[in-house]
């Protein structure tokens, strides 16, 4: 199946140079794309690539247009952002292939008889639904998904096979949680008394709104007392672990194997790269964007970028400087004596 | 439901000032707590906010008693560790609410005909039991666990939805595995020869003791030959790793995110804070207390706190100083001719 | 059951000194071997412990051979390497004693008509197999497994209990994946329009080679547009995280906790310490060697082994060093003062 250009930018915009009558298949790569598909270039240094690409229409910035266009034969959609087009369109092209779950409940899945199950949804085999739980339209709950008591899946919501959605957590709008994830698993809580942990019971839920992504094997605990809140449009990669009442604010992304502890409050469009941790009860404000293996330790109240991770060496270079770190305050006193010695001998003088 | 003051103290014990027939409910914070709930103070910054408490009743310390008293009018239960007592009467109360799973085996598990499960115990949806495995008195097998051949669940232990409890491996009393956690998968042991790596069997088990907990996604191997041990009241967190032939020693607790290589041998009593790392083979004294996001990467005979992360700083700074980092050699080598050039300054003098 | 020596030594190799008609019923460390079982010598350390095993056999290398021989009256099977020869021994003894999972599709499993299972295969209890997926000959499903659409998994591989294995992915012959791995989950592609992320469609799959084995709780994502590789051999520990579009090269090893960010390009016969992660789109080269929580920050492209760090010390003097390495720019310009002025002096004189 296909779309004509012209129907593409009825739909998604952008400003059409060439046949709206060329019919286009999918999207590709430009150094793979051929004659029934379109391609894009976000990044300018691309340009020659763009040039060359056998693409049927390219989708492209206005910045890159004038030069592209001087070479290239094909169609072009010009728009400000092509790579949010792309992504646009390649859900488009995606859809139109996609095996559409049925609605319904598999025969094999288990869904008490207190739960509600909007008709338009579909529950994949041995699939399990607990009493007062809400499964509202166009939900999607893939193969040996579990949700928990009064757990509250949102509209047109994907739970890919194997998630674990614990009680009276509630997950909005058009969410997308990968497989393997855990969402209110108990927080850890425990008191100490003479050595001996007494745990705390978890009673607050995991709150996550419209238009979030929760991925592959990544944990968020439910709160202790309070809820963990995961605000719309957050993005998580897989792996990460987010602690019990941890509150991440809106269109935060994170990216694989981050952690971030208890209690932690981070702020609206944060970046995280890949392992980087967040202590507990910290603070972190909007837009700012962490490095990859970064140990945030302290609260980060302003915006902008931070790092903190060793450097890469060959092993006997880091041998030698790590020994070194080891013993920095005693590299400081040298310099502290030395000083010293300067300053008499030019007082001498 | 609800409970009086006057059965709380009969049943846990700390000293009552103020009416045993008040009915309380449930336990909340400080700020959050109406006049059917009481709350406690377990930290003493937090005495004002206690003071103004709308709690029917506090449990707080003697130390911060006298203070809170001279303002708050509500019932008092005075103990030694206020964070226990919490923990202990948040327990009770969230049991007089929970849902008690039924005993016995839901239709759609698969239970083979060898296998010993308990009357009292639950099993739940779509669960596997392999034969002889035993499953003891109250446990709790809850949707989608897998309990290998002659596993070994005890006396009221938990298994969330989705657990993996492989063959033969076993776990103590009143434990607690959470969602996602696979306890006895292969070791990662292999030989190398001319480059291609040989599998080695892991024949080996994990025995978990009694008052356990694992953490949603967490994974403890099992042994090479040798079994993985980890002692009674030990609290591993979510997303954690635990190698082949590791000993984890009683009540030790670790934070998410953790790591231990094989054969490591933990002591009693310790703390590792979140993605902190273990080498294989080392050895970690009782009492030793591993901060987040360190990398432990030989023995620690000897009791204390231990840290080696890079401090965060902004990015651009911190360009500078892993520039510096990276050549720290070079300086020492600067200070020693400057230490050089002085001496000999100071004796031409 | 056992085996004779001499029957051992025909399938295996080496040179045996001793009766070839001693029945052998399993290995056992040096120290634990009784007279019904074999061991081994790899490490040339532990000669004097040989010497004295009460093995009814021990596998060593040429030259560990005359030593031990000295004192050790057992039999002997000499080989180039001992520890590669164990490993197979022991498959061989594992295989002896386990538990053939039966042929054929447990009546539980949900499997598409348009599957094709082939009838050595086994599928187990609660397993889901999507339409056109294929099962290969020998191959071992375990429960709660989840197989999706088109999806092939190849002779003799084994996916233990709880594995997820997305849509179209292909693994190859005598694989094995551990528990709770999620095999070709969307990765982590958006694109950022005003702050806000829109889902870039993940239509590559996952293409994993013979033998190759994947740890528990593990993800490796599926491709953008194009295929995440892993390549024959390769070896994954637990709680990995593998990045959409990523190439893992034949014979790389990887230990727990890695994390590999998207279109990393890493070579053959690689090894990668627990909780060592590398930045997206970075090459790395054959027969590179990354200790244990190292972040690869730029392109490897030289074999050798890198490290990168920060050294473990007591908090007090870690707090010290780490104030320093926040100022080490300072502690440049420092020296560089004092350069200047011991120049300076010297030219004065």
């Amino acid at each position: 199946m296909g779309t004509r250009l012209g129907d593409l930018v009825e739909r998604f915009g952008g400003h059409l140079t060439g046949d709206p009558d060329i019919e286009v298949t999918g999207i590709a790569p430009l150094q793979d794309a051929g004659a029934s598909q379109i391609s894009f270039l976000s990044n300018s240094k691309l340009r020659a690539l763009a040039a060359q690409s056998n693409a049927a229409a390219l989708i492209l910035s206005p910045l890159d247009d004038p030069t592209v266009a001087a070479t290239y034969a094909g169609a072009r959609i010009v728009t400000s952002n092509p790579y949010a087009y792309f992504a646009r369109a390649a859900q488009y092209f995606v859809a139109l292939d996609a095996v559409v779950p049925e609605p319904g409940v598999h025969p094999s899945a288990v869904v008490a008889r207190g739960a509600q199950v909007d008709p338009s949804a579909h529950i994949g085999p041995h699939a399990t639904v607990e009493e007062g739980a809400v499964i509202k339209a166009g939900a999607v709950i893939d193969a040996g998904c579990y949700i928990g008591r009064e757990a509250e899946i949102g509209e047109g919501t994907h739970l890919f096979a194997n998630v674990t959605f614990h009680s009276r957590c509630i997950i909005g709008k058009r969410g997308v949680i990968q497989s393997g994830a855990v969402i209110g698993a108990d927080g850890f809580g425990f008191a100490n008394e003479k050595g001996v942990y007494i745990k705390i019971p978890q009673t607050g839920r995991v709150v996550i709104g419209d238009d979030v992504e929760i991925g592959a094997n990544t944990s968020v605990d439910r709160g202790a007392l309070a809820d963990t809140v995961i605000e719309e449009g957050v993005k998580l990669d897989n792996q990460i672990q987010i602690g019990h009442n941890c509150h991440i604010g809106a269109h935060t992304a994170m990216a694989g194997c981050v952690g971030v502890a208890g209690s932690a409050r981070i702020g609206k469009h944060c970046t995280f790269g890949g392992a980087a941790m967040v202590l507990g009860h910290l603070e972190i404000a909007d837009n700012v964007h962490i490095s990859s293996g970064t140990m945030v330790s302290r609260s980060v109240l302003e915006a902008g970028q931070y790092t903190g991770f060793y450097p890469l060496a060959k092993n006997a270079e880091w041998e030698k400087s790590a020994a070194i770190v080891r013993n920095l305050a005693s590299m400081r006193e040298k310099i502290r004596t030395l000083e010293k010695t300067i300053k008499k001998l030019t007082e001498d003088k």
